[in-house]
């Protein structure tokens, strides 16, 4: 397989190097674009090192499939110019995903989706695709009516400078220092925000209503009604969701934990004599998401309240990409022209 | 008035000095007591320095009003005793929170209960203190039926030395050294983890079960329905606080809005356009709980949606101790027997 990577530099374009090479993706040749600043840097892939290349303007890529993770507008403009020449884009940013033309895929969820693609396949947002790691398979077999949301969010999610800025920032303050935030637009050390993403006249914002509209999307389920608080915390990998779910019918504790615990991608972190739950130090650099606190809801008969932990990086974005990109060719449907 | 701050050099009880020297509370004598490691130790009042005693196992403290902050079980030893004795003891502690003769008072919400007191006050857990500062006048205008609530707990709950705790381990963090965890059962630099108490088997943690009782309790609202996940995070003093909240009749944003904004202690923090909402760092010193991110609950017709930070040892604590013992002065029930 040819496979190409745009935005090679980045969080998230390391990280798929990383698992393409752990996972054994049949790769021919592998080509890494980043911005032009970036060209010409050397990156480690198993027992080689690749040169980075400046991203071309027009013209091919060469792939089969194009990991597209440079930002949106790269994306907008490129994504179906990559489809037309016969790769298969595997879309990482949120350019596209609401786009009819587009199926947005969660393997474990929607797999099959992907096979109707026309060139460009989405991943989802990174909180969406944690959420439904454990909200889909419960929507299964119950059917979700309703859910709020609270998310923890890594740094991680704004990319390589913000963890950085996590630290400077943290060390600065540790030492009687300030250190001025660049990325965010609040101090992020020791302290903590509504998601740095525009607020909409409802009072909203874009990462919150992602979650609503990508949840639909995904579940093929257009009147769930969802509510989501995005809040930023000093952590710098791994989010975390405290979910309040409704169901069509009332669910037991124990059913919920049956279906979670046969949940693919699922991993119960769910001890309460150790006190010992889903934490994003633990679920960092993991494939699983870690999901516990699942309890009968105290407010609401027949509702369940949980509480995840899920790799940012890996799940949220890379991973959840790599594994759109296996099941094509586990379906013999890569390359695309084959 | 002759004042007593038993666990005068934890936390709450640097606070409670700080608070009473700005404020002016009329005091008389104050004498400082803490455990016997502690007695001895010199901190600072306004313009003088005051020596720490040991805590008496026996016999009357010789004041009008005790702030009691040393733990659980030095209260539930002590606190009728100095009741009996003629003071009035205004309890930090959960010892006493759901006894059926001890009132339980957020002055801006249920003043009017302390003076109903047979000699023991209690002061709510600081994540109730908070969640109710936006709720009860919610309440009180619509009448709250469901809420749920996510929080961002600061370490400072768990005293000096889990701030320490969480300032050591960072340091270690950053330059690539692990501090094994004292306070906490977890690691809490850069990582989150569901709050170190006790979970029953419903699944609900002591903190959260103290948000929906003591709740119930303040409002009067014993029918109220209520449940938390409670997360503690690496801040250092303010706690944070994701809500949905429900009510008897259909709520417009802007009724809630103009509710909230003439609310007493409440700080509206709420400018959509940029993107300033209430976090922990701008709360922490602070009197009043920021209120922000008031909107409409797009998964519910009629239920409002919010997020708050107060400062979990002034507002969460200490203040709201200093709050109840200026009241009944005001209202010229202290001294007890006068």
């Amino acid at each position: 397989m040819r496979v190409a990577i745009v935005g090679a530099t980045g969080a998230v374009g390391q990280e798929l190097l990383q698992l393409l090479s752990e996972r054994d993706f049949p790769i021919t040749t592998l080509t890494l674009y980043a911005s032009a600043r970036s060209a010409g840097r050397e990156v480690p892939f198993g027992d080689v090192t690749l040169a980075v290349k400046a991203l071309p303007e027009s013209g091919e890529l060469g792939a089969d499939v194009v990991f597209s993770s440079a930002g949106g507008s790269v994306s907008k403009a490129h994504a179906w110019r990559w489809a037309e020449s016969g790769a298969v884009v595997i879309d990482n940013t949120s350019a596209w995903r609401m786009d009819e033309r587009v199926p947005l895929v969660v393997p474990e969820v929607n797999a099959e989706a992907a096979l109707a693609h026309q060139g460009v396949i989405a991943n989802p947002n990174c909180s969406t695709i944690l959420a439904l790691m454990a909200l889909a398979p419960l929507h299964r077999a119950f059917g979700l009516t309703r859910a709020t949301v609270a998310t923890y969010q890594a740094v991680s999610g704004a990319g390589a400078a913000a963890i950085e800025e996590l630290e400077h920032q943290t060390h600065m303050l540790l030492h009687g220092q300030k250190a001025e935030p660049k990325v965010f637009p609040h101090p992020i050390a020791f302290n903590l925000f509504s998601h740095d993403s525009a607020v909409g006249d409802d009072g909203y914002n874009v990462e919150e209503r992602k979650l609503l509209l990508e949840s639909r999307k995904i579940l093929g389920a257009p009147e769930l009604r969802l509510s989501a608080t995005c809040v930023r915390v000093p952590v710098v990998r791994a989010h975390a969701e405290a979910i309040h779910a409704e169901f069509a019918r009332p669910v037991r504790e124990a059913e919920a934990r049956e279906v979670l615990c046969r949940a693919p991608g699922v991993k119960l972190v769910d001890d309460r004599e150790r006190n010992h739950f889903p934490m994003p130090l633990e679920a960092s650099g993991r494939d699983e998401v870690f999901v516990g606190r699942i309890r009968e809801d105290a407010s609401l008969a027949g509702g369940i309240a949980l509480f995840l932990a899920g790799d940012q990086i890996r799940k949220g974005a890379a991973l959840n990409a790599v594994q759109i990109a296996e099941y094509l060719l586990a379906r013999g449907a890569l390359p695309a022209r084959a």
